[in-house]
């Protein structure tokens, strides 16, 4: 029998904050909450992405933004059950605003709230047309010269861009581009996404042949269209870029492929962009309100300059420029860096039968992909997760509502964890002599995602090559000069090549920012990423929010979109909220405006 | 509070007909039905599509199939409920033979079963690789020359029907076909999909423009990827096209575009087929052991044979061959037929401005779409009944579950109210001289559908251009002749013509097998579809099952896949099954072969 208390205190603490947030009483609604204590809101009282931690900052959010936001009906969301564990009260929530509705999440410890969730779901009179509400499709009646929907698509596809312009430009079109843009679409928003490659998924296609996904299919859905369950786990690379065309035509997305932006500039006065693209050989003018810039999380590539690189004779490229294997048979491949795509190339050229060296230039954090998938992410996305009612949607809300100040806590044992379960394995790299990492403090991949964006390998295979010796390993050491057919380290080691990949990763997002508009709005703009944990290559201070990503930024009417299949998916519902909402002229007051830290 | 009797009565019936069964007591197993009762069978006893009806028919299936057949396990499926509404229980089962999983539903009165259906859901040994047991896609470990997965796929489709043949070849690559080839992947049955169009949905996108299902799209999900929340509920023509196109791609079939097939001969020794098909201009011999035509459920069009066809100097074409409305602005139409084209037809062209008269041979039974939708359909496909909990899997068992012997007895009721809630309208059709029908013991649409696949109009508004005027109706008189620029009724009504579309309807399936096999063929197969009903255009004797469709067939390894949506999803998985087995050697004694009692 569910204990249904659970949900009379909620009900009754949901009533209580309800009372003080419509009576104006941030006294009585903030002392609702622990003294510890975090909200964090995905637009519906911020339009920002903000975590406000501790009273202080919550009184300060609510000084500002409760009038205007007039939050009504509180309530445990409809057939929903408040739960307790170890006297921690969990419940899914529903509020609304004066122009929205929310779903949320609460936890409350000791009858006081001590994490809040509220996130925007849909704005009011906005509706996506979408169950109930789904078009009719056919026109019932009769009517003389009436378009069939084809002819409309053919329409808008001749129209738009030219004698129509799109509110909304999204350039580049991976699975960022795409999720946003099925969203906006939903949503009534005209959209332009500018693809350079020829066909939807080609960004996943050209790349190696043996790349997969390295998150699990649970974890990778897409809005509106789960992947079937005949879908594989891990996707090759192929098979998504398949999915994700389909996807774009189906939805019924406005893509151009083969079209290359070249500029873009903000005028201030139309407050209106000017969005040069190339498309068949023509400059065209797009003049969209909003810019987003979905280009991947990862910015250009970081190319290194040692000395020497110009006189090498072999094949030299960045890892996002490998072509894969197949050239290099019997041939010599060194490979600089030690994360997740060098590893990838490694393995990949020493199945085609290259001579493989890895040169490590600084600690990898390595966990195995079984041992990730059962201990980091199992409990909210995989089968298991699905068959005990932890719907993907459900997965990210729960992810969502643990806020990034104290995440590392948790993630901290579950690390643990993998280090005891495979203490051989990495007993074997080290005696390889790989250098690991766990992270600064220990938690690990997530927090590195979400801090670094690199700094790690999902081992489905590399790692035994290199315990066992196929690929061979050079670590410790930093390059000191490139030769005519050979890489020198600092040590006096020399290692003869054929080919080199560099894979030494990418810039922040703000440098396509830079390429694209210009270096002064890169800057006002500032780092992407990151949360400012004053962890390697994330440095603070502390911005609790990953900078610059799907909400406002110091350059009016441009956004950044960007990261894995799970933040393209979750993120895009409130990056297209924002956006909406502008189109439609509600005031859209921003609190807690990021300031800009770092400039790369 | 849920209501646990009916699960207890359910589990102490199902635990005494198990026990009967398994201790071969057909007499007592027997006695456990009603005197009046159905046992449906798809495949799991039969090995066919079969309805016995009556304790005598079900005691001589049991005495031919039980020994075989060795279920066991029966029980309430597992997290349902049976439940009781006057006096009749139901429930959801699961149970198990010697070679499979069964699902089936049941219902019980007075303590003894009154329908029974049992399904087989999936073989042993050979479950679908889904959920848990998905394939993981990326290959962990390492190996030289592993390939990828697009190195496969590439690799499978210049292998298969060259160097390796298929085990089936599926001829017909709209909706049927791909349901069914999907299935056929998912249980590694080798299939060739052969489709006479470019692109997979053609067979949709090359009708008239204003084309859009009937069916609602509760009503036509394909198995694995449900329609997306936002899908209209009438897809367009041209929508659904897409949609298929991209289905056949991510559920990876080997669909052959732009063959067609030109002849097929079955070799008795060799237990296989030789089917020519043209692809790319050359001839190919494709030599499959099982054949499936899933030309659609219509067969060829029935050209109509008038007087003077010949001569006539406009356009005139099967409404098969309409090339929609555009050209005939200012043009005079006249549509021989009155069912679902010939409507749909006359409203397109009526729209773009043509002078369209439609001439109605016989009665047709109309219905309002929105009418049918609430009335007809709504408990069991609609946005309602999956807020009920009414999956679209369940939906098809339910309707399944109803023998095809008193469905008309379910049906008579709803097209009453039908009847009555449309009153007005039908007055109007009547008014305007359209002849009605309901069907013969007005049991209205589905089983006009059932019985003969012809017959009816759904309307989406051409009925009231015929009750205002707007499309010419001339009723009750049959063609005499066709003049150099007119037809002539028998009453001797001239309607000068600049268009003739020929809405005369389709043949039998078994004619697809005459042009591709041989006459010998099609005659020993018989007639496709129907009931055996003894109602208009479906001659008795009563058979029970649709004739010849999804189930064995008096040629062997000679299968008809079709229908709508529906039922290509239902009965795929029962086909595509009973292709699985023969495949693997699992013995598949049929009961109850049908007879031949019509050619035609």
């Amino acid at each position: 029998m569910l204990d249904k208390a659970p949900n009379q205190k909620l009900s009754a603490l949901l009533e209580n904050f309800g009372q003080a947030l419509a009576a104006g009483d941030i006294d009585k609604a903030v002392s609702l909450f622990q003294e510890d204590c975090y909200w964090r809101d995905l637009v519906a009282f911020t339009w920002n992405i903000r975590t406000m931690e501790g009273r202080d900052q919550i009184r300060a959010m609510l000084e500002s933004q409760l009038p205007g936001t007039k939050p009504a009906n509180w309530a445990i969301a409809e057939s929903e059950d408040a739960t307790e564990t170890d006297g921690v009260i969990e419940g899914w929530i529903t509020f609304e605003t004066d122009v929205a509705r929310g779903f949320g999440h609460i936890r409350v410890k000791e009858g006081k709230i001590w994490t809040l969730l509220t996130t925007m779901a849909e704005l009011k009179g906005h509706e996506e047309p979408i169950g109930y509400a789904r078009p009719l499709g056919a026109k019932h009646g009769s009517g003389k010269n009436r378009k069939s929907w084809k002819e409309e698509r053919d329409e808008e596809a001749a129209e738009l861009g030219f004698s129509r312009q799109p509110y909304c430009v999204v350039i580049g079109g991976g699975q960022g581009g795409i999720a946003l843009g099925a969203r906006l679409k939903q949503l009534g928003v005209s959209t332009i996404i500018v693809e350079k490659n020829e066909r939807a998924g080609d960004s996943w296609r050209k790349r190696y042949k043996s790349l997969c996904l390295h998150d699990p299919v649970w974890y990778d859905h897409l809005p509106y269209i789960d992947f079937p369950r005949n879908w594989p786990v891990f996707s090759p690379k192929d098979k998504i870029g398949d999915w994700l065309e389909m996807y774009a035509k189906v939805m019924e997305l406005n893509y151009w492929t083969s079209t290359e932006a070249k500029s873009a500039t903000y005028d201030e006065e139309k407050k209106e962009w000017n969005v040069v693209v190339r498309r068949d050989g023509k400059d065209i003018v797009l003049r969209p309100k909003q810019l987003v810039l979905a280009t991947g999380m990862s910015g250009r590539p970081n190319m290194p300059q040692f000395r020497g690189m110009e006189r090498f004779k072999g094949d030299q490229h960045h890892s996002s420029k490998h072509p894969g294997p197949d050239a290099y048979a019997g041939k010599k491949a060194v490979v600089i860096g030690s994360n997740n795509s060098a590893h990838d190339i490694a393995a990949a050229l020493w199945e085609a039968g290259a001579d493989v060296t890895m040169v490590q230039r600084s600690s990898t954090h390595i966990v195995r992909s079984d041992t990730l998938m059962e201990i980091g992410m199992g409990a909210l996305y995989s089968e298991q997760a699905v068959e005990n009612g932890i719907s993907t949607a459900k997965a990210d809300m729960i992810f969502a509502s643990i806020p990034y100040r104290i995440l590392h806590e948790f993630q901290i044992p579950l690390y643990q964890q993998m280090k005891e379960r495979d203490a051989e394995f990495y007993g074997g790299l080290e005696k390889a002599g790989f250098m690991l990492d766990w992270g600064d403090d220990n938690s690990g991949l997530f927090m590195k995602y979400l801090r670094r964006g690199s700094g790690y390998y999902i081992d489905v295979g590399a790692s035994q090559l290199i315990i066992d010796g196929s690929i061979k390993l050079k670590s410790g050491s930093q390059v000191e000069e490139i030769t005519e057919k050979s890489v020198v380290l600092e040590d006096g080691t020399e290692l003869p090549a054929d080919l080199i990949v560099y894979a030494t990763g990418y810039g922040s997002m703000n440098g396509w920012a830079a390429e694209l508009i210009s270096q002064e709005v890169a800057d006002k703009v500032g780092k992407c990423w990151g949360l400012g944990s004053a962890t390697t290559k994330d440095p603070g201070p502390w911005e609790g929010e990953q900078r610059n990503m799907w909400k406002p930024t110091q350059q009016e009417a441009l956004w950044f979109h960007g990261g894995n299949l799970h933040q393209s998916r979750h993120y895009s519902q409130f990056l297209a909220l924002q956006l909406k909402a502008r189109q439609e002229g509600i005031p859209t007051p921003v609190y807690g405006m990021q300031e800009v830290h770092h400039l790369r």
